[in-house]
Protein backbone atom coordinates (compact mmCIF):
# COMPACT_ATOMS: atom_id res chain seq x y z
CA UNK A 1 0.00 0.00 0.00
CA UNK A 2 2.01 2.88 -1.14
CA UNK A 3 -1.02 4.94 -1.16
CA UNK A 4 -4.10 5.13 0.95
CA UNK A 5 -7.09 5.41 -1.07
CA UNK A 6 -9.98 7.25 0.61
CA UNK A 7 -13.46 6.49 0.02
CA UNK A 8 -16.72 8.67 0.02
CA UNK A 9 -17.61 6.77 3.23
CA UNK A 10 -14.47 7.93 4.99
CA UNK A 11 -14.77 11.39 5.33
CA UNK A 12 -16.26 12.85 8.21
CA UNK A 13 -15.35 16.21 7.77
CA UNK A 14 -14.28 17.49 4.28
CA UNK A 15 -10.59 17.64 5.88
CA UNK A 16 -10.86 14.60 8.29
CA UNK A 17 -11.10 10.77 7.44
CA UNK A 18 -11.81 7.72 9.74
CA UNK A 19 -9.99 4.76 8.07
CA UNK A 20 -11.58 1.44 9.60
CA UNK A 21 -10.99 -2.20 8.41
CA UNK A 22 -8.60 -3.78 6.04
CA UNK A 23 -6.36 -0.03 5.49
CA UNK A 24 -6.56 0.42 9.43
CA UNK A 25 -5.27 -2.96 9.93
CA UNK A 26 -2.41 -2.31 7.17
CA UNK A 27 -1.29 0.45 8.18
CA UNK A 28 -1.50 -0.25 12.29
CA UNK A 29 0.37 -3.78 11.98
CA UNK A 30 1.99 -3.87 8.51
CA UNK A 31 2.99 0.01 8.26
CA UNK A 32 3.18 0.41 12.19
CA UNK A 33 2.35 4.20 11.65
CA UNK A 34 2.13 6.34 14.98
CA UNK A 35 0.41 9.55 15.69
CA UNK A 36 1.52 12.61 13.73
CA UNK A 37 3.22 10.07 10.97
CA UNK A 38 2.77 11.57 7.56
CA UNK A 39 1.13 9.34 4.48
CA UNK A 40 0.49 9.57 0.69
CA UNK A 41 -3.51 9.53 1.04
CA UNK A 42 -5.75 9.74 -2.59
CA UNK A 43 -9.72 10.62 -2.87
CA UNK A 44 -10.61 7.19 -4.74
CA UNK A 45 -11.49 9.50 -8.57
CA UNK A 46 -10.32 12.62 -7.23
CA UNK A 47 -6.83 14.11 -6.33
CA UNK A 48 -3.79 12.84 -4.00
CA UNK A 49 -2.24 14.38 -1.00
CA UNK A 50 -1.28 14.03 2.60
CA UNK A 51 -2.79 12.58 5.30
CA UNK A 52 -1.38 13.39 8.78
CA UNK A 53 -2.39 10.32 11.31
CA UNK A 54 -4.29 12.56 14.38
CA UNK A 55 -5.86 9.83 16.49
CA UNK A 56 -5.22 6.13 16.44
CA UNK A 57 -7.35 3.59 18.13
CA UNK A 58 -7.53 -0.30 18.54
CA UNK A 59 -8.99 -1.16 15.18
CA UNK A 60 -9.47 2.60 13.61
CA UNK A 61 -7.19 5.62 12.32
CA UNK A 62 -8.11 9.25 12.28
CA UNK A 63 -5.78 11.48 9.39
CA UNK A 64 -6.29 14.81 8.44
CA UNK A 65 -6.14 15.65 4.75
CA UNK A 66 -4.60 18.01 2.49
CA UNK A 67 -6.03 16.89 -1.32
CA UNK A 68 -4.05 18.90 -3.99
CA UNK A 69 -2.25 17.06 -6.42
CA UNK A 70 -3.94 15.43 -9.64
CA UNK A 71 -3.77 12.07 -10.32
CA UNK A 72 -1.08 10.07 -12.10
CA UNK A 73 -1.95 10.07 -15.99
CA UNK A 74 -3.78 7.06 -17.16
CA UNK A 75 -2.44 4.97 -19.63
CA UNK A 76 -4.02 5.49 -23.44
CA UNK A 77 -4.81 2.23 -23.65
CA UNK A 78 -8.21 0.33 -23.85
CA UNK A 79 -7.45 -3.52 -23.25
CA UNK A 80 -9.90 -6.31 -24.36
CA UNK A 81 -8.70 -9.31 -22.64
CA UNK A 82 -10.54 -13.11 -22.76
CA UNK A 83 -11.36 -13.15 -19.08
CA UNK A 84 -8.78 -15.60 -17.61
CA UNK A 85 -9.53 -18.33 -15.23
CA UNK A 86 -10.75 -17.03 -11.92
CA UNK A 87 -7.39 -18.06 -10.30
CA UNK A 88 -5.71 -15.59 -12.13
CA UNK A 89 -8.12 -12.73 -12.39
CA UNK A 90 -8.12 -11.18 -8.79
CA UNK A 91 -3.95 -11.03 -9.80
CA UNK A 92 -4.75 -9.65 -13.57
CA UNK A 93 -7.19 -6.83 -11.53
CA UNK A 94 -4.41 -6.08 -9.42
CA UNK A 95 -2.05 -5.65 -12.02
CA UNK A 96 -4.19 -3.72 -14.98
CA UNK A 97 -4.92 -1.31 -12.24
CA UNK A 98 -1.74 -0.65 -11.20
CA UNK A 99 -0.16 -0.31 -14.35
CA UNK A 100 -3.08 2.90 -15.33
CA UNK A 101 -5.34 1.15 -17.74
CA UNK A 102 -9.07 2.43 -17.28
CA UNK A 103 -10.59 0.81 -19.90
CA UNK A 104 -11.30 -2.79 -19.31
CA UNK A 105 -13.58 -5.01 -21.27
CA UNK A 106 -13.44 -8.66 -20.12
CA UNK A 107 -14.67 -10.91 -23.29
CA UNK A 108 -15.55 -14.27 -23.97
CA UNK A 109 -14.30 -16.12 -26.61
CA UNK A 110 -14.01 -20.27 -28.16
CA UNK A 111 -11.53 -20.71 -25.11
CA UNK A 112 -12.66 -19.21 -22.30
CA UNK A 113 -14.90 -21.85 -20.41
CA UNK A 114 -18.51 -20.81 -19.75
CA UNK A 115 -18.03 -21.85 -15.86
CA UNK A 116 -15.39 -18.45 -15.49
CA UNK A 117 -18.22 -16.26 -15.50
CA UNK A 118 -19.98 -17.62 -12.45
CA UNK A 119 -16.92 -16.83 -10.37
CA UNK A 120 -17.42 -15.15 -7.18
CA UNK A 121 -14.14 -12.96 -8.24
CA UNK A 122 -16.62 -11.04 -11.15
CA UNK A 123 -19.24 -9.55 -8.71
CA UNK A 124 -19.08 -6.00 -8.52
CA UNK A 125 -17.28 -5.09 -4.77
CA UNK A 126 -14.38 -7.88 -5.69
CA UNK A 127 -14.27 -6.80 -8.75
CA UNK A 128 -13.32 -3.35 -7.30
CA UNK A 129 -11.30 -4.87 -4.44
CA UNK A 130 -8.74 -6.09 -6.56
CA UNK A 131 -8.68 -2.97 -8.40
CA UNK A 132 -8.52 -0.54 -5.24
CA UNK A 133 -5.36 -2.69 -4.30
CA UNK A 134 -3.66 -1.75 -7.51
CA UNK A 135 -4.89 1.91 -7.11
CA UNK A 136 -2.90 1.72 -3.69
CA UNK A 137 0.32 0.16 -4.91
CA UNK A 138 0.77 2.31 -8.22
CA UNK A 139 -0.23 5.61 -6.30
CA UNK A 140 -3.00 6.01 -8.53
CA UNK A 141 -6.91 7.42 -7.74
CA UNK A 142 -8.81 7.03 -10.87
CA UNK A 143 -10.69 3.92 -10.77
CA UNK A 144 -10.96 1.60 -13.98
CA UNK A 145 -14.03 0.74 -15.27
CA UNK A 146 -15.36 -2.90 -16.40
CA UNK A 147 -17.07 -4.09 -18.95
CA UNK A 148 -18.21 -8.10 -18.96
CA UNK A 149 -19.13 -9.13 -22.45
CA UNK A 150 -20.55 -12.68 -22.15
CA UNK A 151 -21.35 -13.43 -25.95
CA UNK A 152 -18.23 -13.07 -28.35
CA UNK A 153 -19.77 -12.88 -31.60
CA UNK A 154 -22.60 -9.68 -30.43
CA UNK A 155 -19.61 -8.12 -29.07
CA UNK A 156 -16.95 -8.11 -32.12
CA UNK A 157 -20.13 -7.21 -34.67
CA UNK A 158 -22.44 -4.65 -33.17
CA UNK A 159 -20.05 -2.96 -30.14
CA UNK A 160 -15.93 -2.90 -31.68
CA UNK A 161 -16.67 -0.80 -33.88
CA UNK A 162 -18.05 1.97 -31.61
CA UNK A 163 -14.82 1.01 -28.79
CA UNK A 164 -12.36 1.30 -31.21
CA UNK A 165 -13.19 4.13 -33.12
CA UNK A 166 -10.51 7.01 -33.78
CA UNK A 167 -7.58 4.43 -31.98
CA UNK A 168 -5.12 2.29 -33.31
CA UNK A 169 -6.24 -1.20 -33.32
CA UNK A 170 -3.84 -4.10 -31.74
CA UNK A 171 -4.49 -7.49 -31.34
CA UNK A 172 -1.22 -9.63 -29.46
CA UNK A 173 -1.46 -13.05 -31.00
CA UNK A 174 1.67 -15.66 -30.76
CA UNK A 175 3.15 -16.27 -34.19
CA UNK A 176 1.04 -13.80 -36.14
CA UNK A 177 1.76 -10.25 -37.68
CA UNK A 178 4.82 -8.14 -36.95
CA UNK A 179 6.72 -8.37 -33.32
CA UNK A 180 5.17 -5.80 -30.94
CA UNK A 181 7.70 -3.47 -30.32
CA UNK A 182 7.43 -2.93 -34.05
CA UNK A 183 3.61 -1.97 -34.02
CA UNK A 184 4.31 -0.45 -30.64
CA UNK A 185 7.59 1.20 -31.78
CA UNK A 186 7.46 5.09 -30.85
CA UNK A 187 4.08 5.35 -29.48
CA UNK A 188 5.07 5.89 -25.92
CA UNK A 189 3.58 9.02 -24.16
CA UNK A 190 6.19 9.71 -21.64
CA UNK A 191 5.08 12.55 -19.28
CA UNK A 192 2.03 12.97 -21.09
CA UNK A 193 -0.60 14.72 -19.05
CA UNK A 194 -4.02 13.55 -19.44
CA UNK A 195 -3.34 11.06 -22.08
CA UNK A 196 -6.48 9.95 -24.04
CA UNK A 197 -7.04 6.19 -25.40
CA UNK A 198 -5.03 6.11 -28.56
CA UNK A 199 -4.74 2.38 -28.46
CA UNK A 200 -7.18 -0.14 -27.95
CA UNK A 201 -5.37 -3.93 -27.25
CA UNK A 202 -7.02 -7.31 -27.24
CA UNK A 203 -5.06 -10.23 -25.51
CA UNK A 204 -6.71 -13.74 -26.04
CA UNK A 205 -7.00 -16.22 -23.40
CA UNK A 206 -4.54 -18.87 -22.21
CA UNK A 207 -4.43 -21.38 -25.61
CA UNK A 208 -4.92 -18.24 -27.71
CA UNK A 209 -7.94 -16.97 -29.97
CA UNK A 210 -9.31 -18.94 -32.60
CA UNK A 211 -8.13 -18.04 -36.49
CA UNK A 212 -11.90 -17.41 -36.70
CA UNK A 213 -11.81 -14.95 -33.81
CA UNK A 214 -8.58 -13.58 -35.24
CA UNK A 215 -10.39 -12.75 -38.49
CA UNK A 216 -13.25 -11.21 -36.89
CA UNK A 217 -10.73 -8.62 -34.95
CA UNK A 218 -9.11 -8.04 -38.54
CA UNK A 219 -12.04 -7.32 -39.99
CA UNK A 220 -12.86 -4.53 -37.64
CA UNK A 221 -9.42 -3.39 -38.27
CA UNK A 222 -6.75 -5.07 -36.04
CA UNK A 223 -3.53 -5.55 -36.64
CA UNK A 224 -2.09 -9.09 -35.45
CA UNK A 225 1.23 -8.38 -33.78
CA UNK A 226 3.20 -10.81 -31.07
CA UNK A 227 5.89 -11.19 -28.59
CA UNK A 228 8.48 -13.08 -29.92
CA UNK A 229 8.88 -17.04 -30.41
CA UNK A 230 8.39 -17.18 -26.89
CA UNK A 231 4.79 -17.89 -25.57
CA UNK A 232 3.83 -15.97 -22.74
CA UNK A 233 1.45 -16.32 -19.91
CA UNK A 234 -1.41 -14.15 -20.21
CA UNK A 235 -0.10 -12.84 -16.79
CA UNK A 236 3.20 -12.13 -18.31
CA UNK A 237 1.87 -10.96 -21.69
CA UNK A 238 -0.30 -7.91 -19.99
CA UNK A 239 2.93 -6.15 -18.38
CA UNK A 240 4.99 -7.07 -21.24
CA UNK A 241 2.53 -5.10 -23.78
CA UNK A 242 1.20 -2.54 -21.66
CA UNK A 243 5.13 -1.63 -20.79
CA UNK A 244 5.46 -0.40 -24.15
CA UNK A 245 3.12 2.19 -22.39
CA UNK A 246 5.18 3.38 -19.83
CA UNK B 1 3.23 -27.12 -21.49
CA UNK B 2 3.94 -26.52 -25.14
CA UNK B 3 6.86 -28.12 -25.11
CA UNK B 4 7.63 -31.23 -23.66
CA UNK B 5 10.81 -31.29 -22.14
CA UNK B 6 12.97 -34.61 -22.16
CA UNK B 7 15.21 -35.15 -19.56
CA UNK B 8 18.60 -37.54 -20.01
CA UNK B 9 17.02 -40.20 -18.28
CA UNK B 10 13.86 -40.48 -20.49
CA UNK B 11 15.79 -42.02 -23.46
CA UNK B 12 15.29 -45.22 -23.22
CA UNK B 13 17.43 -45.82 -27.17
CA UNK B 14 18.88 -42.62 -29.13
CA UNK B 15 15.44 -42.20 -30.74
CA UNK B 16 12.83 -42.90 -28.39
CA UNK B 17 11.64 -41.55 -25.26
CA UNK B 18 9.46 -43.11 -21.97
CA UNK B 19 7.70 -39.93 -20.75
CA UNK B 20 5.79 -41.11 -16.61
CA UNK B 21 5.14 -38.68 -13.76
CA UNK B 22 4.27 -35.08 -14.35
CA UNK B 23 4.19 -34.84 -18.14
CA UNK B 24 2.58 -37.80 -18.88
CA UNK B 25 0.20 -36.95 -16.83
CA UNK B 26 -0.60 -33.77 -18.28
CA UNK B 27 -0.26 -35.09 -21.84
CA UNK B 28 -2.63 -37.85 -21.15
CA UNK B 29 -5.09 -36.14 -19.11
CA UNK B 30 -5.28 -32.38 -19.97
CA UNK B 31 -4.01 -32.50 -23.73
CA UNK B 32 -5.88 -36.12 -23.84
CA UNK B 33 -3.00 -36.97 -27.01
CA UNK B 34 -3.51 -40.20 -28.97
CA UNK B 35 -1.37 -42.85 -30.82
CA UNK B 36 0.07 -40.92 -33.79
CA UNK B 37 -0.02 -37.58 -32.42
CA UNK B 38 2.88 -35.71 -33.42
CA UNK B 39 4.14 -32.89 -29.92
CA UNK B 40 6.87 -30.20 -30.05
CA UNK B 41 9.82 -31.57 -27.83
CA UNK B 42 13.10 -30.48 -26.78
CA UNK B 43 15.94 -31.98 -25.15
CA UNK B 44 17.07 -30.26 -22.21
CA UNK B 45 19.76 -28.18 -23.14
CA UNK B 46 19.62 -29.10 -26.53
CA UNK B 47 17.65 -29.21 -29.18
CA UNK B 48 14.53 -29.52 -30.34
CA UNK B 49 12.21 -31.08 -32.44
CA UNK B 50 9.18 -33.42 -33.16
CA UNK B 51 7.77 -36.37 -31.01
CA UNK B 52 5.62 -39.04 -32.33
CA UNK B 53 2.95 -40.79 -30.06
CA UNK B 54 3.87 -44.99 -30.52
CA UNK B 55 2.44 -46.28 -27.28
CA UNK B 56 0.16 -45.10 -24.40
CA UNK B 57 0.18 -47.37 -21.27
CA UNK B 58 -1.83 -45.96 -18.26
CA UNK B 59 1.03 -43.69 -16.59
CA UNK B 60 3.27 -43.65 -19.40
CA UNK B 61 3.96 -42.55 -22.95
CA UNK B 62 6.86 -44.20 -25.54
CA UNK B 63 7.82 -41.35 -28.31
CA UNK B 64 9.96 -41.21 -30.79
CA UNK B 65 11.72 -38.22 -31.47
CA UNK B 66 13.59 -35.87 -34.35
CA UNK B 67 15.68 -33.45 -32.53
CA UNK B 68 17.12 -30.68 -35.53
CA UNK B 69 16.34 -27.16 -34.49
CA UNK B 70 18.21 -25.15 -32.60
CA UNK B 71 16.15 -23.98 -29.66
CA UNK B 72 15.20 -20.25 -29.58
CA UNK B 73 17.84 -17.28 -28.60
CA UNK B 74 18.20 -16.39 -25.26
CA UNK B 75 17.19 -12.94 -23.45
CA UNK B 76 20.59 -11.40 -23.19
CA UNK B 77 20.13 -10.03 -19.85
CA UNK B 78 21.94 -10.99 -16.70
CA UNK B 79 19.47 -10.53 -13.68
CA UNK B 80 20.10 -9.82 -10.64
CA UNK B 81 16.91 -9.99 -8.53
CA UNK B 82 16.24 -9.29 -4.93
CA UNK B 83 15.20 -12.70 -3.35
CA UNK B 84 11.53 -12.63 -3.75
CA UNK B 85 9.28 -13.71 -0.83
CA UNK B 86 8.73 -17.62 -0.93
CA UNK B 87 5.06 -17.24 -2.24
CA UNK B 88 6.09 -15.20 -5.05
CA UNK B 89 9.48 -16.96 -5.64
CA UNK B 90 8.12 -20.33 -7.39
CA UNK B 91 6.00 -17.96 -9.46
CA UNK B 92 8.62 -15.55 -10.38
CA UNK B 93 10.96 -18.75 -11.13
CA UNK B 94 8.77 -19.80 -14.02
CA UNK B 95 8.26 -16.26 -15.43
CA UNK B 96 11.97 -15.56 -15.67
CA UNK B 97 13.00 -18.88 -17.33
CA UNK B 98 9.87 -18.23 -19.76
CA UNK B 99 11.03 -15.02 -20.53
CA UNK B 100 14.64 -16.62 -21.52
CA UNK B 101 16.69 -14.80 -18.94
CA UNK B 102 19.35 -17.76 -18.97
CA UNK B 103 21.65 -16.14 -15.83
CA UNK B 104 20.02 -15.29 -12.67
CA UNK B 105 21.59 -13.93 -9.63
CA UNK B 106 19.42 -14.02 -6.24
CA UNK B 107 20.68 -12.14 -3.98
CA UNK B 108 20.24 -10.45 -0.46
CA UNK B 109 19.50 -7.07 0.65
CA UNK B 110 17.97 -4.79 3.71
CA UNK B 111 14.43 -5.34 2.70
CA UNK B 112 14.52 -9.29 2.39
CA UNK B 113 13.64 -11.13 5.27
CA UNK B 114 16.82 -13.69 6.65
CA UNK B 115 14.08 -15.93 6.75
CA UNK B 116 13.17 -16.25 2.93
CA UNK B 117 16.36 -18.20 2.57
CA UNK B 118 14.82 -20.82 4.50
CA UNK B 119 12.06 -21.34 1.91
CA UNK B 120 12.07 -25.24 0.53
CA UNK B 121 11.68 -23.09 -2.70
CA UNK B 122 14.92 -22.51 -3.14
CA UNK B 123 16.12 -26.14 -3.08
CA UNK B 124 17.88 -26.98 -6.08
CA UNK B 125 15.41 -29.11 -7.47
CA UNK B 126 12.31 -27.00 -6.40
CA UNK B 127 13.95 -24.31 -8.41
CA UNK B 128 14.51 -27.03 -11.31
CA UNK B 129 10.86 -27.90 -11.33
CA UNK B 130 9.99 -24.11 -12.11
CA UNK B 131 12.71 -23.24 -14.20
CA UNK B 132 11.70 -26.59 -16.47
CA UNK B 133 7.88 -25.24 -16.29
CA UNK B 134 9.07 -21.46 -17.80
CA UNK B 135 10.84 -23.76 -20.34
CA UNK B 136 7.81 -25.83 -21.47
CA UNK B 137 5.39 -22.65 -21.47
CA UNK B 138 7.90 -20.68 -23.92
CA UNK B 139 8.80 -23.31 -26.03
CA UNK B 140 12.57 -23.78 -25.02
CA UNK B 141 15.53 -26.21 -23.73
CA UNK B 142 18.11 -23.89 -22.25
CA UNK B 143 18.08 -24.43 -18.59
CA UNK B 144 18.70 -20.89 -16.77
CA UNK B 145 21.84 -21.23 -14.41
CA UNK B 146 20.47 -19.77 -10.63
CA UNK B 147 23.20 -18.59 -8.34
CA UNK B 148 22.28 -17.46 -4.65
CA UNK B 149 24.34 -14.52 -3.06
CA UNK B 150 23.19 -14.79 0.51
CA UNK B 151 24.94 -11.12 1.45
CA UNK B 152 24.87 -8.23 -0.02
CA UNK B 153 28.00 -6.73 0.84
CA UNK B 154 30.39 -9.44 -0.27
CA UNK B 155 28.38 -9.98 -3.71
CA UNK B 156 28.35 -6.53 -4.21
CA UNK B 157 32.39 -5.17 -3.34
CA UNK B 158 33.82 -8.71 -4.76
CA UNK B 159 31.61 -10.32 -7.46
CA UNK B 160 29.25 -7.91 -8.91
CA UNK B 161 32.26 -6.27 -11.18
CA UNK B 162 33.87 -9.80 -12.95
CA UNK B 163 29.77 -10.57 -12.89
CA UNK B 164 28.86 -7.54 -14.90
CA UNK B 165 32.07 -6.72 -17.27
CA UNK B 166 31.75 -5.91 -20.48
CA UNK B 167 27.99 -5.43 -19.81
CA UNK B 168 25.82 -2.71 -19.70
CA UNK B 169 24.69 -1.79 -15.68
CA UNK B 170 21.22 -1.29 -15.19
CA UNK B 171 19.50 -1.12 -11.52
CA UNK B 172 15.41 -0.33 -11.83
CA UNK B 173 14.56 1.80 -8.56
CA UNK B 174 11.42 3.44 -8.41
CA UNK B 175 11.70 7.19 -8.89
CA UNK B 176 15.41 7.64 -9.73
CA UNK B 177 17.47 8.42 -12.80
CA UNK B 178 15.73 8.38 -16.39
CA UNK B 179 13.02 6.60 -17.61
CA UNK B 180 13.95 2.63 -18.16
CA UNK B 181 12.32 3.22 -22.18
CA UNK B 182 14.93 6.05 -22.44
CA UNK B 183 17.74 3.81 -20.82
CA UNK B 184 17.00 0.99 -22.95
CA UNK B 185 15.80 2.59 -26.44
CA UNK B 186 16.87 0.85 -29.19
CA UNK B 187 18.61 -2.10 -27.62
CA UNK B 188 16.71 -4.81 -28.60
CA UNK B 189 18.35 -7.29 -30.88
CA UNK B 190 15.20 -8.81 -32.57
CA UNK B 191 15.63 -12.15 -34.02
CA UNK B 192 19.62 -12.03 -33.34
CA UNK B 193 20.93 -16.03 -33.33
CA UNK B 194 22.45 -15.96 -30.57
CA UNK B 195 23.16 -13.11 -28.22
CA UNK B 196 25.68 -13.06 -25.94
CA UNK B 197 24.89 -11.24 -22.27
CA UNK B 198 24.69 -7.52 -23.03
CA UNK B 199 23.11 -6.33 -20.21
CA UNK B 200 23.01 -6.75 -16.38
CA UNK B 201 20.13 -5.49 -14.98
CA UNK B 202 19.21 -5.05 -11.19
CA UNK B 203 15.91 -5.48 -9.52
CA UNK B 204 15.33 -4.85 -5.70
CA UNK B 205 12.52 -6.33 -3.41
CA UNK B 206 9.30 -5.13 -2.77
CA UNK B 207 9.94 -1.95 -0.78
CA UNK B 208 12.97 -1.10 -2.71
CA UNK B 209 16.36 -1.33 -2.32
CA UNK B 210 18.15 1.31 0.48
CA UNK B 211 19.71 4.76 -0.58
CA UNK B 212 23.01 2.85 0.81
CA UNK B 213 22.69 -0.34 -1.87
CA UNK B 214 21.88 2.22 -4.85
CA UNK B 215 25.07 3.88 -3.49
CA UNK B 216 27.15 0.31 -4.25
CA UNK B 217 25.68 -0.49 -7.29
CA UNK B 218 26.38 3.16 -8.54
CA UNK B 219 30.02 3.00 -7.45
CA UNK B 220 29.89 -0.10 -9.37
CA UNK B 221 29.23 1.47 -12.44
CA UNK B 222 25.27 1.11 -12.23
CA UNK B 223 23.15 3.76 -13.76
CA UNK B 224 19.51 3.76 -11.94
CA UNK B 225 16.14 3.71 -14.08
CA UNK B 226 12.87 3.60 -13.33
CA UNK B 227 9.22 2.45 -14.44
CA UNK B 228 7.68 5.71 -14.63
CA UNK B 229 5.25 7.42 -11.65
CA UNK B 230 3.74 4.18 -10.80
CA UNK B 231 5.30 1.22 -8.50
CA UNK B 232 5.09 -1.57 -9.82
CA UNK B 233 4.86 -4.90 -7.58
CA UNK B 234 8.09 -6.81 -8.62
CA UNK B 235 6.08 -9.30 -10.48
CA UNK B 236 5.18 -7.03 -12.92
CA UNK B 237 8.21 -4.84 -13.01
CA UNK B 238 10.06 -8.13 -13.94
CA UNK B 239 8.34 -8.62 -17.32
CA UNK B 240 7.86 -4.62 -17.99
CA UNK B 241 11.82 -4.69 -17.79
CA UNK B 242 12.28 -7.74 -19.34
CA UNK B 243 10.06 -7.14 -22.28
CA UNK B 244 12.10 -4.04 -23.60
CA UNK B 245 14.57 -6.93 -24.56
CA UNK B 246 12.07 -9.43 -26.74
Amino acid sequence: MNLVLLLPEDFISEDQVKLTGRRAHHLLTIKRVILGDILLVGQLNGQQGQGRVIAIEQHSLLLTVILDTPPIAPLPVHLILALPRPKMLKRILQTISAMGVKQLSLIHCAKVEKSYWQSPWLEPNKIAENLFLGLEQAQDTLLPQVTCYQRFKPFVEDRLAELSTNTRKIIAHPGQGEHCALVLANKRTIGAATPTITTTLAIGPEGGFTDYEIALFEQAGFKTCHLGARILRVENAIPVLLGQFI
